[in-house]
């Protein structure tokens, strides 16, 4: 098992609440104000050893530039089966609703992605095992605290995974600037919205196993929208389908 | 086009004289001679943000390492008037839409929300002086051209700016977690779409100058959503009511 570092007070907080097996906190010397002493109320309750170090040892254990005095370091974030997203979704009675990011390669997009599928409700998000980013301590960081409740699982091909979760019973929507208005689909029901990289959109493969194809209106200059607040505005347009 | 660094004294005050638009003066913490009072009384006649550094903050943003204890960054791109945005809305025949932002401090978000601007077909972005991010080029970059069609004005107070257009017939709706869920609330006509700053949200005066609060549907176990992302769903709600 590898080593994650997550850095800043409020991840920092959020993962010894979520319950996060963290190895070892460091500190800032000398650091003693409100969110700080809250860590360290949460270490000595988990019995976490604490480290009081310099500004330049925290600096080098950074990975994002970011640490605000406090890094933890904990075992790497586990990923987590497509299984794991039906039960959730089971659990809360809701139609499973899952996001897939077909190479989502930004560690900001990718984290502002989990954090959207947290609060629209998503059951979990799927991600591609090569080229993609993975769980690094940037999108933990990114994802707000997201990462500790929604389940992110990794698969070898996201064409295949369509495939299987077809069979399963869900439909799938991957947005692309040529599809029909997002507002003219009807995305009720067990559904999976499919993000596409950055750059290119969604590979043809992926989208040929789509049985749908939404585009979000565009009345501007330019050609898209970032692919994380395109993620959130079509999550809100089935969070809206779902209500009414 | 690049942010530009104008370094030393007599640069400073030769930029302020000729008035180029500066978006953020850094001050040798200390520095009380002539010239620097004279820099100093510049930057209170144009409302520049002054940020008194240590000389370590100096030598890192220093590009020729002689910066004589003044560095002043100047905007990467113009900024526009408030008419403009008007005179777009006008030739496009549309109901003024424009979105406003208090104190966005990540030029991430900035750049996205710029970008989402212009997508949605909203007329202009209006952001404050005072601790907020500028028109850098980071935000240049991140906007993906959109900076280039989208104006963006830079005003004194937010919530007298609001008061203003009100009088020029335009309703206003802010974001905020406590507010009615947005499908219910009229969002059609001239309207301002008001987003807070990425930690504390929309202030408290600015959000009593608005007529409307519009919560996203939240149904996660985490805060709130990134600044630029929760600025494309509200916006995509906006273009939904104005399409139908």
């Amino acid at each position: 098992m590898s080593e994650t570092v997550i850095e800043g007070r409020n991840p920092v907080i959020e993962a010894f609440r979520s319950g996060k097996e963290i190895d070892k906190l460091y500190i800032l010397d000398g650091c003693q104000d409100g969110p700080v002493m809250t860590i360290k109320r949460e270490a000595r309750k988990h019995d976490t050893l604490i480290k009081y170090v310099a500004k330049d040892r925290l600096d080098q254990l950074s990975e994002t530039g970011m640490h605000q005095g406090v890094i933890a370091i904990v075992a790497a974030y586990e990923y987590s089966e497509i299984d794991d997203m039906f039960e959730l979704a089971k659990k809360k009675g809701e139609d499973p609703f899952f996001i897939l990011l077909d190479n989502i390669e930004d560690p900001h997009n990718l984290g502002a992605i989990i954090r959207t599928a947290n609060l629209a409700g998503a059951h979990g998000v799927i991600i591609p095992k090569n080229r993609a980013v993975g769980l690094t301590a940037t999108v933990a960081r990114t994802s707000a605290g997201a990462l500790n409740y929604t389940p992110v699982a990794k698969v070898t091909n996201i064409a295949k995974t369509i495939e299987e979760l077809k069979e399963k019973g869900m439909w799938f929507v991957c947005a692309d600037m040529d599809g029909d208005r997002m507002y003219d689909l009807n995305l009720k029901g067990s559904i999976g919205l499919v993000i596409g990289n950055e750059g290119s959109g969604v590979g043809r493969l992926v989208k040929e196993k789509c049985d749908m194809v939404a585009a979000i209106p565009m009345k501007g200059d330019i050609d898209s929208l970032n692919a994380s607040v395109a993620t959130g505005v079509l999550a809100y347009e089935i969070v809206r389908q779902r209500i009414n």
